[in-house]
C-alpha cells in the first residue's frame, strides 16, 4: 500500500522551526512516511497520486483531551467557574448516559462532528458508563480516525446518580478493557475522573489495571483554585495535588500518562512532572470558560515538559484544534502583558508544533511528516478566506490564518496512513 | 410600507435583563418597530408577514470599530505588539489603497463579508485616500447596510507613504465630506488615526470641521503601554492621554465621540470620558492579539460610560461580532481572575447589550426592538448547530450558542428596516 500526496506541504520537527516545500509530494508506505520529495523518486514513479496541488497540507491536529459526552451542550452554561459548572450542569449531563437511546443520539452529533474536523488523534473522556463507552469506542473505530477512549472512574464526591462503588468501578474497568479488545484503531486509556472523584484505593487500583494492561493514563490537574483547595482539604498527606496521583502509582511512573490544564501547579508539582515525563493537555478555551486561569506554558516548555494542546469540550467551547492554537498564542500574550513579563508569550510556529507533534508524541511517531512517522494529514481550504495577497503568501502564513478564522471545512484527511470519509 | 416578523424573538432594553418572546411578530412601520406581539394586533392584519417560525432573531449586531483596508491582511503578522505592527505591516498595507484597482479589489472582498456577516451597523476607518474611500462608501450604500466611514488622518509619525501635509489633510477632508453628501445609509465620521499620528494642528482643524458639519468624531485611546508612553513623551503638556484630544476640542464636547480601547485608561482620564460622555470601543481580539491588555469593563459600566462592542479589524482578527462578545466575556473572566477581583466579570446577558443596544446607542435609536427603535433585525440557523436538548432550549440559551460556537451564516438580515441581500 504506497501511494503520494501532492501539495504544499508545511510541518514541524521541532519546537519554533517550519518545513515549508511548496508543491511537493509525501511518499506513504504501509502507513508510514517515506519522506517529502520536490519530484516523485524514479523508484516510486508509478504509484497512486492524491493531487492537491496549490492546496496548503500539514499535518493531522491532534487534541489531547476532551470529554465526548459533554459535547451534546457545547457553547452553552458557560456562566459558572469550575466546580459549579460540575455540579449544576455537566455531572446531569453525563448521568443521561447511562439511558442508551439518548448515548446513541449524542455520541452520534459528536461523531459526525469529529470526522469533519481537523483533528485525526484525541485521547477523550467517555462517562462511567460501559454500554455507551463502547457505544462510541464502535463508533469511532468505524470513521478510521485514531484515539484514546477513557471509561470514567468516580466513587465519592459526586451526584449520586453518577457515582459508582470503588468495587464496582473496577471491575466494570476490567469488563470494558475486554470487551473493546477486537478494536484497532480505537484504544483504551485509564480514566480516573480527578482526585476528587476518586478515592484512594480506587486510585490504587486503577494503577495496577494500568500496568497489567499496559494502558495509558488521562486525568486532571491544577486547574482551578478552588479545587486545588478542595485537593488539599481531602489529601492533607500529599505536598501537592501532583502528589496524590504519584503516591498512587498514576503520574507516569510506568505509563505514557496525561494530565489535563495545569494551571497552577506550584514548583514541587513542576518537578514531578518533569522527573516522571508526564505529557500536560493544555487547554486555553476552557480555562477561560471556567475562570480557571492562563497556564504557564512558556515555562513547562523552558523546563522540558512535554506539553499537548486540546480543547477539552465542553468546557472548552469549540472542537476546532485551530481555535486552541488561537487561544494558546493570545492566553500567552495576555500572561505576559499581565501577570508576568518573564515568561514570553508563544507565536505562530510553536502552538503549530504543540498542535501536532507535541500532542502526536504521546501516539508514537505522529504528527510529522518526517521519514518514519505515521501519515496523518490534512488537506485545507482557501476558498472561502480570499486575500489580495494569496499569490505572496508564505506557507506559514496561509497555515495562520486558519489558526485565526474560522475555517474548517476540510479537503481531505489521512489518518494513520488512510485516507478517510469526512462526510 | 409596514410588515411583521415572525419568529422566537430576543432582544434587551437593560443591561444584563433580556426580552424572551417565543413565536411572536415584530410590527416595523416606515422603518421603526411599532412593537413586539404575541399575535398580530387586528389593526395590522392584512399586512405582509416575514415568516420565520421556530428561527431566533435577535437586533442586528453593532460592530463600533474596524478598519476597512486591514481587512485584506486579517489572521496574518499576528506576532507583533501595537505600534511594531503598526509599523511593519499595517501602515504599509494602507499605503497600497492610494491604487484605486488594489483597493476595489480589497474593498469588495470586505464588502462582501460584512453584508452577510451578523453586523447591521458599524463605524469604520478607511484609509488616508480620498477616492478609495468615496469608493467604499459608495459601495457600502449599495449593500443597505448603514454605518459611518472614516476618511483617516495622519500628518505626522507615519511612513513617509502614508502621510499628509496637515494642510492638505484637512483640505482632503472637506473635499471628502462634500463629495459623498448624496449617500444616505453611509455617513461620515471624524477620524484622526490617533494622537502620534496628529499634530495639534490637524487636531484643532478637525474639531473645527467636526463642529460646522455637526459629524461624529471616531478615534483610539490608551490601548497599549508603549503607545500611552510615545503619547506622554510627545504631549508633556497634557495630564492623560485622553486630554490631547480634550485639549483640541475632539473629545465628545460637542459631538458623539467613540474612543477605541481604553485599556489603560487612569482615573483621570476616565472621569474625563464619563463627564464628556464618550462611547468606549472595547475590542477584545485586537487586545488580546497585540499584547495591548484586558480593559477594565466592568468599571466602565459601574461609572455609568457608554460602552460599546468592536471587532477592530484587522488587529482583531475576525468580523464576528459573535466572537467579539465571546472574547468580552472570556477577557473579563482571565481579568476577574488573574488581576483585579474586585471587577467582575461580564455575563452573557451583558454582551448582548453591549453588541446590540450599548452600540446602537451611537446610532440614535437602534440595537432594540422596543417600540420606536430603527428595525435592524438578523435571523439566525441553527441547523449546523445540533443538539440533543433542542426544544428544551431557552432563547438566551439558543442565543450563547452563537456567541461561542463558528455559526455566522443568516437567514435573513433586515437594516433600518429594510431587508437586505446577503449574497
Amino acid at each position: 500500500m504506497i501511494f503520494a500526496i501532492r501539495g504544499d506541504i508545511l510541518y514541524t520537527k521541532k519546537l519554533g522551526v517550519v518545513s515549508e516545500n511548496i508543491d511537493s509530494y509525501i511518499i506513504c508506505e504501509d502507513g508510514i512516511v517515506k519522506g517529502v520529495y520536490k519530484t516523485i523518486p524514479s523508484k516510486y514513479k508509478n504509484i497512486k497520486v492524491y493531487d492537491y496541488k496549490n492546496k496548503l497540507i500539514i499535518p493531522g491536529l491532534v487534541d489531547t483531551h476532551l470529554h465526548a459526552p459533554q459535547y451534546s451542550f457545547i457553547g452553552m452554561h458557560m456562566d459558572l467557574p469550575l466546580l459549579l459548572w460540575l455540579n449544576k450542569y455537566t455531572f446531569k449531563e453525563e448521568t443521561q448516559y447511562k439511558n442508551m437511546a439518548y448515548a446513541k443520539k449524542a455520541y452520534n452529533i459528536f461523531i459526525k462532528d469529529l470526522k469533519k474536523s481537523p483533528t485525526t488523534r484525541f485521547s477523550l473522556f467517555a462517562t462511567i458508563h460501559v454500554p455507551a463507552t463502547l457505544y462510541l469506542m464502535e463508533e469511532l473505530e468505524k470513521t478510521n480516525l485514531v484515539g484514546f477512549v477513557g471509561k470514567v472512574n468516580m466513587d465519592r464526591n459526586s451526584i449520586k446518580s453518577l457515582q459508582e462503588t470503588t468495587d464496582k468501578s473496577l471491575k466494570d474497568t476490567l469488563f470494558w478493557i475486554k470487551a473493546q479488545e477486537k478494536l484497532k484503531r480505537i484504544k483504551p486509556i485509564i480514566t480516573p475522573r480527578f482526585v476528587p472523584s476518586c478515592s484512594l484505593e480506587l486510585l490504587k487500583g486503577l494503577s495496577k489495571i494500568a500496568n497489567e494492561y499496559k494502558l495509558p493514563i488521562q486525568s486532571h490537574l491544577s486547574e482551578n483554585k478552588s479545587e486545588i483547595e478542595l485537593v488539599k482539604s481531602l489529601h492533607k498527606e500529599s505536598s501537592c495535588y501532583g502528589s496524590v496521583y504519584d503516591d498512587n502509582g498514576l503520574f507516569g511512573n510506568t505509563t505514557n500518562t496525561i494530565m489535563a490544564h495545569c494551571v497552577w501547579s506550584e514548583d514541587k508539582e513542576i518537578n514531578l512532572m518533569k522527573n516522571k515525563k508526564l505529557w500536560v493537555a493544555h487547554c486555553p478555551s476552557s480555562n477561560r470558560n471556567l475562570s480557571s486561569g492562563m497556564a504557564p506554558i512558556r515555562r513547562y516548555l523552558d523546563e522540558g515538559i512535554k506539553v499537548s494542546l486540546a480543547t477539552d469540550v465542553a468546557g472548552g467551547s469549540y472542537l476546532s484544534m485551530f481555535r486552541a492554537m488561537e487561544d494558546a498564542i493570545t492566553m500567552s500574550k495576555m500572561r505576559e502583558c499581565m501577570v508576568d513579563k518573564n515568561l514570553r508569550a508563544l507565536n505562530i510556529k510553536e502552538v503549530f508544533y504543540l498542535a501536532t507533534k507535541g500532542g502526536g508524541e504521546f501516539f508514537g511517531k505522529v504528527g510529522s511528516f518526517e521519514t518514519g512517522y505515521e501519515l496523518d494529514a490534512i488537506v485545507l481550504d482557501e476558498k472561502d478566506i480570499p486575500t489580495v495577497h494569496m499569490d505572496k503568501l508564505k506557507l506559514i502564513e496561509r497555515f495562520e490564518r486558519f489558526v485565526y478564522r474560522p475555517n474548517d471545512k476540510l479537503i481531505a484527511k489521512f489518518v494513520a496512513g488512510k485516507k478517510i470519509n469526512i462526510n
